[in-house]
């Protein structure tokens, strides 16, 4: 069985020798570098701009300014499309812009046959501009006299609330127990290794070939078309290896402009690369929210009522806008399913970067309030934190609140358990209750959290797969699903070798996605891929198989259904698995006979109409040294029920990736912006502190595996859900060292030594 | 109906401006050149070779000899396969030889960071060789103490001989008269504007990318395969656009070297570009042949019985080897069904340049000595050399002597009467008659043809299209058919419009072939491509419709019999024709209706089980400048029934490179070889005489449209046939200017200098 071992990566080798090709390595003769001039001020207009030297320069193609550009405003967000108009998303970008949302909106562009060239021209542009007020935070933002960011109805981008599970008031006014709190995260960023790159060139008049380094090709193909008001099917958009993506290349960032400029400069190849600082300031964000939890809870540890008030400021533009704190709102009910629940959300555009997809899609700073408030109330009741959420945790057989369906496969208890032995939980209670005073305090901390496989049912789940059986009995596999580093070519090879029953090294895979060849599929984003795409893959290769056995049947005259594939060879299942014909035999037949067969190919697109809950929680042991405000971890487990483990290896990968990207969030990562000005101080690798191999402890990863029933393969996701829990965790663990709640993200040096000074530690 | 109109090139823009990318086009960072060291003598043996001088020059990476390369014999020629091992081609080359067999056999390679270091390092390479008699006639092979040029059994690659269409010994001793004559073709070469071409690079240590100028891509990878002993799922062929092909581009001449060479140096890329030199000595050729006719008829110009006693030097390779022969044998029963016919071919090894497919493969030299001799029998009738062919000339409801089976369908004469009009015949002999003495002579000639369309029953004819609906109702094609500038991309696209019920604007075609993902096909040669994926592309079509009716069906709740999809939309058939939903919005709702539909595609793999028969004739009228040995051709018509016609200027295209193809063999053009040595003249275009712009008359083009019921769109083979009966039939005008038969090709100025000398007439 080729699912659930730790098959080594398809693409190990072309990665580890340099071998694999990104956007940047590849090169078209006569290919021109574009580069944006970007505002310098957060918001205003600019009432006067003049490109004429930088026009002039020698090695200057091209400068347009947003003059020049379509004046359509399209929406950036990576999400499939809606056909229902209420759900699309909020069309505020335009190609280049007159009016500045944040700072380094952009104003212009200019293309030179170098970049040196290109930098200089930017110096030369001239730019005068009328500046506003820039509105930093919510309480300036939603000021009755605020300026709309983006004209209109004001400053809110979107608004919802819920309540589910039973009457909240009731609930809460039955509680023996109300705490509350408010929690803050800031805003934190992808940090990918892989800037945004992307080029475009026409082969023709009609058709723009776009290569770029993106999570979700056929979306961008579709919002190069929408950019442009040109056909979508003119657009092509190829998607070689990517270095990281983590969300933020979940949003179309680059492609229309490329697109526009090889089609305004007679399909000439342009090139745009984004620097490190123009990444972490003009790409995407996490957004960064202030959240209100009332938590209401009986005496026994019975939680009865949770609310949830969040603010989400989405920056300049709407982006992923208000789907974030909607979707991770309507994710985290799954958690401690049996109480009331209620959510009001309300995402606001602000004069700061913009807030896009990010690792776990606003469940991160969801759970983080959801466990802080948690670990309160546990000390509120004198309930150890375990058995308090072991209380009220989902069980297999919950209502999912929200959807009111029954949860299909939850091992949460089972997590919580597994973790709680791990790490040793009651001796080191009694041991760290020595421990709490002084300058090392240590503590233990945990917190869980829930989560979904994909989008449906607020988006279109869809995937495909194409295999074709070769004349060596090896298949090609094209899947739209992308790699992105996360390993989804080696899972959809290890699916369909299990499927058909041939061996893994004998499925070669598609890695770069072509939109005018490869099957669709909307990207890689939701942690979806694994779960949609394993069940077009399973669909295919069932009906590869299938199409084998027939042929096999219509060589051999025996009957089909009389047959299976395996160890290379069509075996009849009724003697004893005997091998009928080699299946090198019959893929030569398939091809080579005369008068029969055919090349045996399946193509499939597949609908996935279900959503797999998944769960975990991170245990953390730590010690804090209170003068230097430092915080070592001293052993971490995450515990993950992602259903079947499909490849332990590049599971562990992820978790360990995940876990190292919560702990930066948790306790170091924060882009820093000024209030008043809206400028930003660190969009940079020097300021911006991600943690390095020596910030991070060995990780302790462990699996509960349950069978999710409407995966073919069993799975859930994986590829974000290890970022959510660590922070709350650490959180909770520093509050039982120290005795000091720390409600906000990073709980920097900085941030510990402000709470500790105000609570009288230092 | 998009079939049978003038249709733009889909690719005219790309082609005409610049921006189509051809092999060389491509850039790899680091790419290495590689140059072949090739014999400078036609027959012998390496006894000594040195290459540490060039091994040591700085700037050469690698220098690879006959001990270097794997001990494989190979088969280049380009057929499908075949699974009886009785009909594999022969497999007699070894990527690097000590053993010589023709003059530029290859012996090594050097690999080096830029060409001019190449060279040099070919310079620098010592060798020493036992040199045996270049064997370079069918006299000097045959003599019994002739060396087997590649030991073994002798120097015959292929003999075979038939009898059909009733006893030939009866037929003849039966016929009032005997013509026999003999008749002389001489090598030639394709002259493709974009010499071969190829380079190869691996992205990881396990698969083998080669980007080649190739007519047969998926061939190529079996051949590469088999040459590295590798699995065939292992090598990746990508096919860009290619500058011309015509048979000389299906023989794999460089994928296995520059796959070797990427294997062998670390995967990094390297590239072979053959010089023009090269190219014409060292790739392939068409087989001079030598034949024997001998034609019985019945005093009213019945013929009776036919017999081809022909002799094919295949060079130092088999190559295509006999197939050509066999294959020219018996298409030629087509032409003049009706009388007893028998065939008898030898192909023989010589120390000359390989012989390959070419342009009509064996039907210019076969064709050639048959309407040669028509010629002399209708003389010797003292009938009208047309009236003697209409009389013999193929019928619909015939019975092809060779097959047994009905012809399906036949215009042959109807394409003789149109031409005889076309020229004014009867006018103009009645007024030739008074230009037959003094200097410049005038004549009249004609001369027909026949010829399949495919290679089925001899190979498996096989062919696959990938159809998918775009969301802007455009649809991608993906077919294993390749475009070799012969216009097969535009062809399929007005099949593809045709049947799905769309303009053909809206159908997108993906040139470039791509072994991995595109559908299996042979690819481009025996005029199979229209007819063989014309099959594949309307079944593919067809499946695509059936699903979109069906899903409109899904979404309005209708009978899916009752609509059809015409005017960018799906219609009621029963209502008038009245839309009931636009094919846009189907498409949009199939990727993006949440719970039903998926992107609809149709991935189809046909065999083509039949064989379409084509036919059509030359005439010509021509001044003959007898003092000068020069021909003038004042009017040429070739008039072709390739039965529906499926794009009238692509149609002319054809018959206007073809023709133009037939008078450079029938006037000027001839590889000149030294009988005692081996050693070649002229494989440069100074020495090398192709016809230009200036020598090419303008061409009167006409068709007969038939329908051919075995092919979707009723169209039959075009892109070989017009190069075929144009010799003839200037040869044939000659006869009737000068009185002089010329036996030979070319009829350049020498050779008629030669024979109106040994005539008398000058």
């Amino acid at each position: 069985m080729a699912v659930g071992k730790a098959v080594n990566r398809v693409d190990a080798i072309a990665k580890v020798t340099g071998r694999a090709r990104y956007t940047d390595d590849f090169y078209r003769p006569g290919m021109l570098v574009a580069k944006y001039f970007r505002s310098n001020i957060a918001h205003g207009k600019v009432t006067r701009i003049d490109i004429n030297k930088a026009r002039s320069l020698p090695g200057i193609e091209a400068v347009f300014t947003f003059e020049d550009v379509p004046n359509i405003k399209i929406a950036t967000a990576g999400h499939p499309y809606a056909l229902d108009p209420s759900h699309k998303d909020v069309e505020d970008k335009l190609m280049l812009t007159r009016d500045i949302h944040h700072l380094g909106d952009e104003i212009a562009v200019v293309v030179a046959t170098d970049e040196f060239i290109a930098e200089k021209a930017l110096s030369l542009i001239e730019v005068e501009y009328e500046e506003y007020e820039a509105l930093t935070t919510a309480e300036k933002i939603l000021a009755a006299d605020a300026r709309a960011i983006h004209g209109g109805t004001g400053n809110i981008v979107g608004e919802h609330q819920y309540e589910c599970g039973g009457k909240l008031a009731d609930a809460f006014s039955k509680s023996d127990l109300i705490h509350e709190g408010t929690y803050i995260t800031n805003m934190v960023q992808h940090v990918h290794i892989e800037n945004h790159t992307a080029f475009a060139y026409m082969d023709d008049l009609k058709h723009i070939v776009i290569v770029s380094s993106t999570q979700i090709p056929h979306i961008a193909r579709r919002i190069v078309g929408q950019a442009l008001n040109i056909p979508w099917g003119n657009v092509r958009v190829i998607k070689p290896y990517i270095g990281g993506g983590f969300g933020n290349k979940q949003d179309v960032i680059l492609e229309p402009m490329v697109a526009f400029l090889t089609a305004r400069l007679d399909g000439r190849p342009v090139k745009i690369t984004l620097s490190r600082e123009e990444c972490m300031l003009c790409t995407r964000n996490r957004h960064p929210m202030e959240l209100k939890v009332r938590l209401g809870s009986n005496k026994d540890g019975t939680a009865k009522a949770r609310h949830l008030e969040v603010i989400s400021l989405t920056g300049g533009y709407a982006s992923h806008g208000h789907s974030i704190a909607a979707a991770a709102g309507s994710k985290s009910c799954l958690l401690y399913p049996r109480m009331a629940q209620g959510y009001h959300a309300r995402t606001l555009y602000a004069n700061i970067p913009v807030g896009g997809a990010m690792r776990a899609y606003g469940s991160p700073q969801i759970i983080f309030a959801i466990e802080c408030a948690m670990e309160e109330m546990a000390r509120k009741l004198n309930i150890d934190p375990v058995e308090f959420r072991l209380k009220n945790a989902a069980k297999q057989g919950d209502i999912n609140p929200f959807s009111e369906k029954p949860i299909s496969s939850c091992g949460l208890i089972e997590c919580l358990e597994k973790g709680k032995k791990l790490i040793q939980w009651d001796d080191k209670k009694i041991e760290y209750a020595n421990h709490k005073t002084g300058n090392y305090r240590k503590g233990l901390g945990v917190a869980c959290f829930s989560y979904g496989t994909g989008t449906y049912p607020v988006c279109v789940e869809i995937a495909g797969a194409r295999i074709i059986l070769n004349q060596d009995a090896s298949v090609h596999v094209q899947t739209g699903a992308t790699e992105i580093g996360q390993g989804s070519d080696t899972a959809v090879a290890q699916m369909a070798a299990q499927t058909l029953g041939i061996p893994v090294e004998t499925v070669h895979i598609v890695s770069t996605q072509d939109t005018d060849v490869t099957p669709f599929d909307t990207g890689a984003y939701a942690s979806r891929q694994a779960y949609v795409v394993g069940n077009a893959v399973f669909k295919a290769a069932t009906q590869l198989k299938r199409k084998i056995l027939e042929f096999a049947a219509l060589l051999t005259g025996l009957e089909a259904q009389e047959l299976d594939v395996a160890s290379g060879a069509v075996v009849h299942i009724k003697k004893d698995g005997q091998p009928v014909i080699s299946l090198k035999d019959l893929a030569m037949a398939s091809y080579y006979e005369k008068d029969k067969g055919g090349q045996l190919t399946a193509d499939v697109s597949h609908k996935t109409t279900t959503n797999a809950p998944t769960f975990g929680c991170t245990f953390v042991d730590l010690t804090v040294d209170v003068a230097l405000c430092k915080v070592t971890i001293n052993e971490l487990y995450n515990i993950h029920d992602s259903g079947v483990i499909l490849n332990p290896i590049m599971a562990r990968g992820q978790v360990e990736g995940g876990v190292a990207m919560g702990i930066g969030a948790a306790l170091a990562e924060q882009i820093l912006i000024d209030s008043t000005t809206g400028y930003v101080y660190n969009n940079n690798m020097l300021d911006y502190k991600v943690p390095t191999f020596m910030d991070i402890p060995d990780i302790g990863c462990e699996f509960v595996e349950t069978v999710e029933p409407t995966a073919s393969y069993g799975n859930k996701s994986l590829g974000e859900p290890p970022i959510i829990s660590p922070p709350p965790a650490i959180r909770n663990a520093i509050l039982d060292a120290t005795g000091v709640a720390i409600n906000e993200l990073p709980m920097s040096a900085q941030v510990l030594f402000r709470h500790f000074k105000e609570f009288g530690l230092i």
